[in-house]
């Protein structure tokens, strides 16, 4: 396992220089609406608004050589999507995206800013899968899936290994739970490179099936996508499964209403825009906060994907 | 007049302690939109997400001490009423805010956080000043003015003191005019501790006192107050004109289209939480792109009123 502990370490260097360092921000409303001190690492400020840039840069650097002038493929509406596609125009490589037809207008606009290669499918896991393959095979591109594949956890976990580099005394790191990139990533980096600090899952009660699989021990699915927070609906994959299992051991569940609170006091009280998943960590904070009481909490935000023209609250 | 580099000196030691150090960012979009560096001075994070909470501080511990007890009053229904509430709270000094019976209630309830003594009056500036002076002289209270008054000045310019101090090779710093207490406190703490920089001042087209009034040489008027920056509205005061007329050479105009546009920028692409006063700055640095390219530009921040329900780009 030390070959995983260099293999961050590689990563990290290899797509440095391209990231913003992204700032640690402080809040003492919420320090004492929790009784903690809670430390904002503001992803949210990273290019394309999301940890994601980090996961997108180092697959793509990852692929083999001779897919570089062909391109790579993905399936993706929201910030894989935006990622890949600015970090393939950073590094002159194709990039076609698979997208459903129902993604809304401001999430294609990010994307075409940097890849004309949309190709839109119907509104279904099935539909884009199969495209994805069609295409795949037909320009014989790279596919690189936005949270299930190792580049992207590796990634992932450059944003962790910075953040505790920094705040070397967490206590815990809040991540959100919908793929399962982000928290695998956290969670290895921690491992690695933290004092004694523990990743801590948060996710939303109508999609929880991260935390049904960490009790039955295998992959669980979801009856229903009906969550405010869009980037957390996707399931578990194979490859962040066995990793959650061994390092994460709590994950705990928002409800829509706890979410929509949490997104409020980060827009209004923090002056952060982010997007509805990123608020399902300071949710879960404040539903908790007995729990977590004197501790130096983290919270990875993130903030690619939010439509103001369709909030209220 | 090195009587007040001296008095800037001193403020800043009065209020450092109860202040965030804002972080300043910047962003490679907007660096490559206006062929410029850009920093951003968020104040947005600010305790009550202004500058003004610098003001208020100030402002409140100036006071005469046997006014301590008693309390202070103003007239605000934004910012000011805002930050000073709460500075009088940390202070442990009564506070009574006189506020337009039309203020949104998302301003009032900040405003309650602090201080329950709230006067209601009707919406214009005849009863505002009219009321307070009532209730001032009925219980004896020190009044303190929004933006007219040297404290209050005194307390912006901790501002722009610290946005030098680290980043001394600045051009040019921009800043919203409303009152004119803000580019008033700017421009005296760059005057005494910056190299080379200038103050650049923006105002909504529509709201075009202070560039009438540089041009005129006396205090004009505004004859609308019809600008979604709400918080430019009010016209320059007495005391801030003079230090604006000696200190700033350049008032740029935007148009309500452009302050849209570019709060549509700093909210979706930058992440921030601004009102709409802050992101007349940034308008006015896109539309004078040609003139102020490859120079090194401050932006001041502010976030404390926006209303995320009546939004719409």
């Amino acid at each position: 396992m030390s070959g995983l502990r260099q293999n961050i370490i590689e990563v990290r260097n290899k797509i440095d220089k391209y990231l913003i360092k992204t700032p640690v921000l402080r809040f003492d409303f919420i320090d004492s609406l929790c009784n903690s001190e809670v430390y904002f690492k503001c992803e949210n400020f990273q290019h394309t608004g999301s940890f994601k840039y980090r996961a997108a840069l180092n697959a793509i650097k990852s692929i083999p050589n001779d897919f570089k002038k062909r391109g790579v493929i993905t399936h993706s509406s929201g910030n894989f999507a935006h990622a890949l596609s600015r970090a393939s125009h950073e590094l002159n490589i194709p990039c076609f995206i698979i997208m459903p037809s129902d993604t809304p207008d401001f999430k294609k606009k990010s994307v075409l800013n940097y890849t004309n290669k949309i190709i839109e499918c119907e509104p279904n896991l099935k539909a884009r899968e199969q495209n994805t393959k069609t295409i795949m095979k037909e320009k014989n591109l790279f596919f690189l899936h936005p949270s299930n594949n190792m580049d992207v956890i590796l990634g992932n976990s450059s944003c962790a290994f910075e953040f505790v580099e920094d705040y070397p005394n967490l206590d815990f790191i809040f991540s959100p739970i919908g793929g399962g990139g982000l928290i695998a990533g956290t969670s290895i980096a921690i491992d690695y490179f933290s004092k004694n600090c523990e990743v801590i899952g948060a996710e939303p009660l109508n999609v929880d099936d991260a935390y049904r699989s960490l009790i039955s021990g295998k992959i669980e699915t979801n009856k229903s996508t009906n969550t405010i927070a869009d980037g957390l609906r996707t399931n578990l994959g194979s490859i962040n499964f066995p990793i959650i299992q061994k390092n994460v051991k709590e994950i705990h569940l928002v409800s829509e209403e706890e979410i929509m609170n949490s997104l409020n006091i980060i827009l209004n009280k923090l002056k952060l825009v982010v997007e509805p998943s990123s608020a399902v960590v300071l949710a879960a904070l404040i539903k908790n906060k007995e729990k977590f009481k004197r501790k130096k909490i983290g919270l990875i935000m993130c903030g690619g994907n939010i439509d103001f023209n369709n909030l209220k609250f």
